[in-house]
């Protein structure tokens, strides 16, 4: 016990060095975005540039240096399996198109799997200089504050995050937000879903909903809404599993039931 | 004309040093929020607090001081008519409900009218300090750079804004959103109209929709659009008319055909 905590605090040190160091070089990007080369990936809407394969090898490289057992899964670069009993899981730029399009709302995501559960999620938006941090059993922060969730607010008296991309019909989209809205919710789409998860532990938000999201997009946010005190539907990491996208909801006790029964979770 | 021209001066200076002071105040609010009280308007969602209305009542002193001729249309405190050709229109913080819930995306909005026409719009986003001004003929600036949206961005390789509330139905915004996405769309709601509006302008996004949408809401951010080069649909300004909700569009020309036929304009 004593040697896994010693473990957990080596990488929950490391997860917040190397988001913060990578944020910092994504920023340095994002003041120049003019000088990027944008490319496509699934379709013209998924893009992406060298900013994210930089900052994802940047932090690849620490992580190799310091725990060359741990896994390592990527949004640029996929998964290379390790052989200790933790996987890191990165999202260089989460909200790629609001970066490159000069919107403030994109996140560096870092999470520690131990035995496929997140045991560390951090979240660095550079734009805001907010750090989100939290460790299985010691609680979230935002920048040192403690986050806790509050039971009062529902999906009628507060606002919840939304995303989608193309892997869902355009149909199936306009189903859900037209439920939500029918429920008396109201939505928020800020082009980063990591960025919005961290935003439920913070109760900017009182849940994230996206039909289809990676394990990059979500780990780190799942371990900081458990932390401050939410729910969240579990993502499967076992082997290949891990690389596929899946349903992905997280949310406040007070909005639990109605964004299950909109979700269909 | 030089007499207009001075006139025209004279508003442009006092609506950007009242959207200025403005935010000043409610970010002050915003830094110790959790002492508000929360009240509901239209429905659960439409939320205000006394930040809206001190703002709004600083705001209004500071133009009948200066200008007692011209009238002036607030959202919290309704229509005075004037006897000059200019009318004011402000929204004190649009985005109210991100406001509240600690969420970045608000702003104050300033719209200064001659004979009906918006000649002048000024945004001020207290959280990100930029400060977004147009004038008719003189172009848009955002915290002194100019703005010009980019004529190759179309609905498909852009992001579009989005907004909506309770007075459209649920279904319908289903339907708005499902046919975005199936003509190669994507959008972004960020909780504030206004705000949206001026980030076209920006070229953030390529264009904001909302079926229904107050004149403090929008009229700063048309004349925004408009001087870095979009298009808008007009808005109804004439006498008591201006007080009531219309569809709201702005875009750059090379997703206004597409989003003119998604909003059947």
């Amino acid at each position: 016990m004593e040697q896994q905590n010693s473990e957990l605090s080596a990488r929950l040190a490391l997860a917040e060095a190397v988001a913060r160091s990578g944020g910092a070089v994504a920023l340095d990007y994002f003041n120049r975005r003019e000088t990027l080369v944008i490319e496509t990936k699934h379709d013209l809407q998924d893009v992406v540039s060298i900013a994210d394969r930089e900052v994802e090898q940047l932090i690849a490289a620490r992580i190799r240096d310091t725990f060359p057992d741990d896994g390592f899964l990527g949004e640029e670069y996929g998964l290379q399996p390790g052989s200790s009993a933790y996987t890191w899981v990165v999202d260089p730029i989460d909200g790629t198109s609001p970066f490159l399009n000069g919107m403030p709302n994109w996140c560096v995501s870092v999470a520690v799997l131990h035995e496929g559960v997140p045991v560390i999620g951090v979240i660095f938006a550079p734009f805001y200089q907010e750090c989100y941090v939290a460790a299985l059993g010691q609680g979230a922060t935002m920048n040192g504050r403690t986050l806790q969730v509050d039971a009062t607010r529902t999906l009628q008296n507060h606002v919840t995050g939304f995303g989608a991309n193309s892997y869902v019909s355009p149909e199936k989209v306009g189903e859900i937000l037209a439920s939500l809205l029918a429920a008396g919710g109201n939505f928020i789409r800020i082009g980063s879903g990591a960025l919005m998860l961290a935003w439920v532990a913070a109760g900017r938000v009182v849940g994230y909903y996206e039909p289809y999201m990676h394990a990059w997009d979500c780990l780190a946010g799942y371990c900081l809404v458990k932390e401050a005190g939410g729910w969240y539907h579990p993502f499967n990491t076992e082997g290949e599993r891990i690389t596929k996208g899946a349903q992905v909801l997280a949310v406040a006790p007070g909005a639990e039931a109605d964004l299950r029964r909109i979700a269909g979770l």
